[in-house]
């Protein structure tokens, strides 16, 4: 696939990320057919398992990734165990030069951990909030959104909510019939409203 | 995992497999927890790639695999090319003894195909629905449902409606309050309705 001439989307990996949190996104993104290569990116190429198991195998490893123009950090329990490792300074390298830089629930923890939301508006799962908050005091964190976009940050708060961010970045890169025939195709009743957050009222009931 | 105490759900993968077909309902179930072990499996173990790439990894082939209580079988591209492989056989075979065996999209044509929705209600893909219609005359189709659950089988329209049956399964083998506190958790707006299917009116707009 070296003569790709769309976008490459980099789904990063690491150990127990959270399963819709990557798999949500990806459906949506692979939809957009030719105009968009994924791959997938962990620390060492193999494979990653996920929290409750299945495995999916990184292509890539951080030092033999390719150019990435979108980027997507799944959150999940393994967020945690991820914040003093190369997966920091891989999203520090990495996403000054991406069109886009998305994470899912408590992925925007690492994206705050390694300093690239200071000044900018991002959420996360609002059920472990403080988590994220904890890990950007330069971050303006917004309690009550589905997603949140800030410049090339996308943040979603957690989950299932990464697929209706999905959708939205498909709609500003292709187009809004585009985001809209996909959603059609995969018969998904997309939530295109960024700040209906029915969820916002669970605030930090799992912490922490 | 031997000593493992609770259902063993089977998630059967195949080349070219749609990703939320089968990660949108491994999530769901992957948050029961320790009631609940996942195992992958297709033909031979080993990675299996999906449609738009990403690939995932089987624990278990067809012949080593072990007893599953619950079975999943996700739709795609895919399925066209496994109607005459040994997929058919291992849902045959397997089935029967499973205490739910559950297709998202066009994965009810294999189910069909294996005979095993002979004299059942059953939907599939709205999409491509004659598709799965042509693999089953004796099945009693439902042209219009989000999913459809007869005895033990239960068969989901495309790709999101798989998410939304999960979530009816798991109401079904531990408990509404289980199948609530799942959706909360994952930020998920269940669509709790099998009967309602705003995409009925795609049938076969995509033909097949």
């Amino acid at each position: 696939m070296s003569d790709h001439a769309g976008r490459v989307l980099g789904a990063v990996l690491y150990p127990n990320f959270e399963l819709l949190d990557l798999y949500g996104p990806l459906e949506m993104f692979g939809c957009v057919g030719p105009d968009l290569r994924i791959v997938t990116v962990a620390g060492e190429p193999g494979p990653v398992a996920s929290w409750p198991g299945p495995t999916t195998v990184a292509e890539f490893g951080f030092d033999d990734c390719p150019h990435l123009d979108l980027i997507l950090v799944p959150g999940g329990v393994g967020t945690r165990s991820q914040l003093d490792t190369p997966i920091i300074s891989f999203l520090r390298d990495r996403a000054p030069a991406a069109e886009v830089t998305m994470s899912v629930c408590t992925g925007s923890a690492l994206l705050a951990k390694a300093g690239l939301l200071d000044g900018r508006r991002a959420t996360s799962n609002k059920m472990v909030f403080d988590f994220a908050r904890s890990q950007g005091e330069k971050v303006d964190w917004v309690e009550e959104a589905r997603w949140v976009e800030d410049g090339p940050f996308v943040t979603s708060s957690g989950v299932s909510a990464g697929t209706d961010m999905a959708l939205s970045v498909i709609a500003r890169l292709f187009g809004r019939e585009r985001a809209d025939a996909i959603a059609t195709l995969t018969e998904y009743e997309w939530q295109s409203d960024p700040g209906r957050d029915p969820f916002h009222r669970f605030l930090n009931q799992m912490m922490s």
